[in-house]
């Protein structure tokens, strides 16, 4: 392991750290009648790798001085919203997943009608977080900043669902390339984007620069890593996925390595990154936590 | 039928009139794929009573010269919330119900997954909504009351989906009257609240006395409507209910009737209304919109 992947990787254990602590504070902020309660903890505290919250954090370390709580609270929101999406994923009608995180999925543990209660109170729990006055302690951030907030995170929820379906509808069919990046760019990019959009508006206003490059960015690096995704669910083992591997080949699913081969779709992965880091160079050294993870993703193995 | 009834069965009609529109052009401007897009205007479009934009809009109309916009969007978010939670309610794995306002369930029209994936698709589009230009002609609303709005939103969304267990919990169990008005306060009681008090925060300001006088109001008529709800539920028909009559018996479900017996349940009904109609004398004759609706809710026969 070179050592840039070892800092990285330690940057990504104290996002982990943090996120883990704030999504606990949001969690036992709310009252939830058992067994929903319990669903709701398991889904959100088994942990995972937390990419959207990192990326919001590194994201606001583009500028000192920012008010974090509307940080803090967006990465709770935006991670809300991914476990969600997760434990309606594995549902069986969904890709009746038995295993997520190494542990027995939500529905699994829990029973399907909570599982999918679960996943829709999350929902809403995130648009309340961001509503909140949460982890505040100056004063209140200004009106049209968290509007912008919601609007990000709720446009990207609809557009993970979109690509659920465009995912679902071509299992087992042909895709091109541009089809598959349509897919992925709802999927998964929606949601890693606005990760990074919700806490640029935070910290940038409309007329910067910034924002664009960030866009971009964004854009970049939520394909890289779903094109990443694509590659370790063959390479990677079941015990180091923490979910069943091969269950893309098993289910005839369009992937990157399917469409293209295996080594092309690495290539295509580093030529992502290639493009993000390129977008970054913008912010020059400010984006030092960005440059971090972005290493992380390109490096994982998991 | 009394002239009393005829008068307030008009009133509704034309709210179902416009709502039923600006749902409409609502859905036509996001871009979905099918076949999730025929699943969302299946379980937005069939129709029902949309008591809840009705609310909205009687609710406005306390005040003239209201931006008429931002209620309209309340009143098709709320709607979208609400049928978000019909088409999850409806699946197998919760009350697996095959009949709704006369017409197949979402999943039986389009498949489980594909209602999964309606329903949380609803919810995010219900805070676009929210969140968005659609209807506005003036200038924009000010984000304190969009801000507000979503928090209204937001809260009653979760404390619905915490009703909802809360009442899978109390199946085949004896539950007090207090356990029962919990359950439905949270489980249809929010939804109707929030109709009214998305609407109220865009009229009123803050330290206006209307404020808590319709939340009164929302209290009142929302345990209103459930009762009503648990009385049909075992006088009406599966006909003119449009969904499978004596669904609670089979369930054993905790309802009113079964508590108090369904006298007593009629007298509690019309005690809550005359609450309600109780809180609307502040508005004296500002509150004819509310006063039909609240008529209308307390003869309705389905």
């Amino acid at each position: 392991m070179s050592s840039l992947t070892d800092v990285s990787t330690h940057a990504l254990t104290e996002a982990q750290q943090r996120i883990q602590q704030d999504l606990l504070t949001a969690l036992d902020a709310f009252s939830i009648p058992e067994p929903l309660k319990g669903a709701v903890y398991h889904a959100v505290m088994l942990g995972g790798k937390r990419v959207r919250p990192a990326l919001c954090y590194a994201t606001a370390a583009l500028k000192p001085n920012t008010n974090f709580a509307a940080v803090r609270r967006a990465a709770v929101a935006i991670e809300f919203i991914h476990c969600y999406s997760l434990a309606h994923d594995d549902l069986p009608c969904m890709d009746n997943d038995l295993l997520r995180r190494g542990q027995p999925t939500c529905h699994v543990a829990f029973g399907e009608d909570t599982a999918l209660l679960a996943g829709d109170i999350l929902q809403s729990m995130a648009f309340e977080v961001l509503g909140s006055r949460l982890f505040d302690q100056g004063p209140a951030v200004e009106a049209p900043i968290i509007l912008k907030q919601m609007q990000i995170l709720a446009t990207a929820t609809s557009k993970m669902v979109n690509g659920q379906v465009l995912d679902l509808q071509a299992e087992g069919k042909h895709v091109s390339q541009d089809e598959l990046e349509n897919i992925h760019r709802n999927k998964t990019g929606a949601l890693i984007s606005a990760a990074i959009m919700m806490a640029a508006v935070t910290i940038f206003n409309g007329t910067d620069q910034a924002i664009p490059k960030l866009r971009e960015f964004g854009l970049a690096i939520g394909l890289a890593f779903q094109v990443q995704d694509d590659i370790l669910d063959i390479i990677a083992d079941t015990e180091a996925l923490g979910k069943t591997a091969g269950k893309d080949q098993q289910v005839d699913k369009s992937t990157y390595p399917a469409l293209m081969g295996l080594d092309q779709a690495q290539a295509y992965a580093e030529e992502l990154h290639a493009q993000a880091l390129q977008a970054l160079d913008y912010f020059a050294e400010d984006a030092a936590e960005l440059l971090k993870i972005t290493q992380f993703l390109l490096k994982r193995q998991s």
